[in-house]
């Protein structure tokens, strides 16, 4: 579905001060450098500055230090925030463009006498809802998705197609849990005896707050006993595995393949790039980034940017260095020998 | 579903001495440091011996070591082993708090005519079971789980919701598959030609022994030719990646996000952490430990513990460290001449 | 299914010199090491010569170099490219033993009126397509697959059991998608703002070439604005994350478990190891190869090979190697030091 609007509808309904033809047409949003004269882009990293003079976009976002960079070439919108504008403005437009998910339940769905539905929440074909599942207003559920006995959805919050949500989760309002995602499945929890593992059932559950978004085939785990936890607004990319019992402070970002051990604790407002592992019962500050590929092996107490990656070099050459790490410790040796000697 | 226990039927039922009075009422099996006097809570690790004291549970499982310090604070069940004593009441109790899946096949689900299905297993809503498939007595396979042509699942074996079991895949008994695991997809075999890749179709199966576990998401691949076996007792949690014709011994246990590539075997008794890479056509003694993010590129012959992690730090000093480290092998030659000189 | 052969209607088929007696017969092709007189097996790794002689493979399919060294054992088919040959043979083998999908809509399947399907489709049980979809010639669709609104399939491309391809997403011919791999889900893109995180709703779509392979449980992120694209004949293995935005030329290969961040744009004919992670919004490249668990954080210009992983090493050295790293820089200080004095 293709959607069409102009300057002024937009600036109009998103503010923003109007530089040229508020009657112009636009029918796309996209980036810089593959703009056409009906796309709106928007310039929001300096990085791309260079790619303002020629963009062929209809009309560019831009900061008030672009003003006159962006007047030149075209029309534009003046917004302190381009990044936050352009935000918005996917938003507006994923609206118009994208058909709304019919309310109803669909006629191939299941969905157990015991469990409540709101009547305006949409469930899609083939989805199962268990017994004691409370659905709240609003709430959109994909094919396949399978919501187990005692869970409740927040009003407006929506499941992809084939998430599944394993029995006692919770999820709070206007979260968003992506396709293939699994919440609630059982924590790694073994006990060793006699060479063999006894299982440890998971007897807890997992609680995420409002505005949660889990992206495609992560996996959250129930608790040992007590909860695995996910504060309010914390967003997780695709393929992240959050352990047991772990809890994860509101707003916190956590890219994609990143690995959190359980029964650790991050803080609010944390970032964590991809890859990223964490190791089991530690704790991580408020306002903690974490950059991609990095290992954290102990707890940290302060807010900051931590880093921990082998810097990649061309074979030969990593090789090389690679072979003196393993010998580095005597190589300090060595240093302090030449040290005595020359003191 | 709640349950409750007093403690001279916990006590009764899974040993231990038990210190206290026995009509004690449990209603919840949790943590030390959240535990109310409902709880039965227990002490396995002694770093959480500062809990002990301050803890509210009604009951503590501890080590005859700790017989004095959970006395003074209440009830107590005594037990050489007091994380396996949890492992057995996790049982006991989820037994007791998850209702049964009901035997026999969901009116929704699709199981071929050519398929043997014991009485009393249970097929869940919308499950498909292809033709040649054998599924033993009490299995239990969730919602929208896929079975494929001439699989075997031994007695009392359970695959979670939306799991995928491809062709010829065979499993023992008691294992546990969880969601979205897929077992028997194929393996990544391509020949180069001509800059083009030729597809080698993946003749093999997968085989998993008796009281497999398998995480959420992970994948098992299929063998190129002969199979990929997997051990008795093996357990492997979320997003682990095992490659074809992989062999992992019995009662390994693989901690989340691993990767194992192709061809490797793997010993019994081994535990990878989290994130460990294992290379592929190498091999791996019994009781080996390779600590988390881990990368084993070449066959380990001996029993021991395993590392090469790179350390984190704040992102200044890291970025000190991991220049330097780019120009090592320079250093070392830096070293050696010094050496020289002072000779 | 089982199949056999005999050596002279295989290489009948797929050509070579064959040495030895033409109306053997196979029942099975596998490797050299566990072979029977009734296995046909392969030599195409120089490594593993030292099995050929022991092999009871009832023939060997070898380079010209190896021909005396297999004929002394038995027979053996000669060509200049055994791993081609044998890929060649695995095809013609799984054609023979695997029953082909049936052509039509099964008929728990849901196919919007709105959805054009090529007559000769094969639609699995409980997959659902929506409206706008377009399902082209000889192409199979798995149970509980999901084809969004608007997709293209195009000829013989060959989705798995629950696929989930959201709308819009486009894939050429002959593609295969595994089990559980997810096309078009959201990107994982929001804006700051206030100590929150402002959804940007992904606009643009993932466009695949043709012949592109993508593993069990992987994931394609759909662009922001503009389009993630994969180009034709690239292969990804399984629990792989693309963000948006990225752009993969021709025939690159991606082993398990790599991620790539948004917006980079990786060249024609690389490979990544398995583990490997990409930084977002830099280039790779044609004919890079990067080797496994290798983080690339800037832009590669030249072809070649790539590396930087921590080596591994018994956990004693790794904690000593790992102390004095954590000090690189002062050491390289240290040695400044001394080589000033000794000036």
């Amino acid at each position: 579905m293709r959607a069409s609007a102009t300057l002024g509808e937009i600036s109009g309904r998103l503010g923003g001060e109007l530089i040229g033809d508020a009657s112009t047409g636009i029918d796309a949003v996209g980036p810089l450098d593959s703009a056409t004269p009906s796309t709106i882009a928007f310039l929001a990293n300096p990085l791309y500055e260079k790619q303002l003079a020629a963009s062929q976009a209809g009309c560019v976002i831009v900061a008030p230090a672009f003003r006159e960079a962006a007047a030149i070439r075209g029309a534009a919108i003046v917004t302190p925030d381009p990044y936050l504008y352009f935000a918005r403005l996917t938003q507006w437009w994923a609206e118009r463009t994208r058909p709304a998910p019919l309310p109803g339940i669909h006629p191939t769905a299941l969905v157990d006498p015991g469990a409540e539905v709101a009547a305006d929440a949409s469930i899609g074909a083939f989805a199962v809802i268990e017994a004691g599942a409370a659905i709240g207003a609003g709430v959109t559920i994909g094919a396949h998705a399978f919501v187990g006995r005692d869970c409740v959805l927040g009003a407006g919050t929506r499941l992809g197609p084939r998430v599944t949500v394993m029995f006692e989760t919770t999820l709070g309002e206007r979260c968003f849990v992506q396709c293939g995602a699994v919440l609630g499945g059982d924590g790694f929890g073994f006990a060793p005896t006699a060479g063999r593992w006894e299982k440890i059932e998971q007897l807890g559950r997992v609680r995420l707050g409002d505005d949660v978004e889990i992206g495609a085939n992560s996996c959250i785990d129930r608790g040992a006993t007590g909860d695995t936890v996910i504060g309010d607004g914390v967003k997780i990319d695709n393929l992240v595995q959050i352990g047991h019992n772990v809890r994860i402070g509101a707003h916190t970002a956590i890219a994609g393949c990143v690995g959190v051990a359980g029964s650790t604790t991050i803080g609010a407002h944390c970032m964590l790039g991809g890859g990223v592992g964490i190791s089991g019962h530690i704790s991580i500050a408020d306002h903690v980034v974490v950059t991609a590929a990095t290992q954290v092996t102990r707890s940290i107490a302060k807010a900051g940017v931590y880093s921990g990656l082998f810097p990649f070099d061309d074979n030969a050459s990593w090789e090389k260095n690679a072979a003196t790490l393993r010998n580095l410790h005597a190589l300090r040796e060595r240093v302090r020998a030449l040290e005595k000697k020359q003191s």
